[in-house]
């Protein structure tokens, strides 16, 4: 087999980890939204905002806190401001 | 305990919860990034391109093909193009 072969190979390996890890992001990311819309129904009872960028921060903070990388704790902001974002627009 | 006060507890325990799972999704998105510049070094020697948008294209349609919900396809495409640009704009 080739040089190119190998890597591509290798390649195809890779991506295969990756589509696993997907299924269980997904998987984490409906859980999450579940927990998220079951929030949004009680904040009138609660007295609460919809928005609470005080909370937001609070999530970032604790990403940044137990993050071991290789993603930088900036990345994980970034991915998470769209996580937020989408979950505030989510239909229930 | 008046309703508002119950709720707020419920709230808080309702975070707790998306807490757990927001240290999950941290693990395997870092996990991921971890396979992503694998596959990035192996790239040159397999004679593949950086930037591959049917990868990409594939990545969106297999998240929708085992997406459950709450969160549409469309949403997971949205914080699938976020967690896919920072990962083309990591660092190695």
């Amino acid at each position: 087999m080739s040089k190119q072969d190998d890597a591509q190979l290798r390649i195809a390996e890779l991506r295969a980890q990756i589509d696993d890890i997907d299924e269980k992001i997904v998987r984490l990311l409906n859980e999450r939204a579940y927990q998220a819309l079951a929030i949004r129904e009680l904040k009138p009872e609660a007295q609460l905002g919809l928005y609470d960028p005080k909370r937001e921060e609070e999530i970032f903070e604790r990403l940044a806190s137990f993050n071991e990388g290789p993603l930088f704790s900036d990345d994980l902001r970034t991915i998470y401001s769209t996580i937020l974002r989408v979950s505030k627009e989510m239909r229930a």
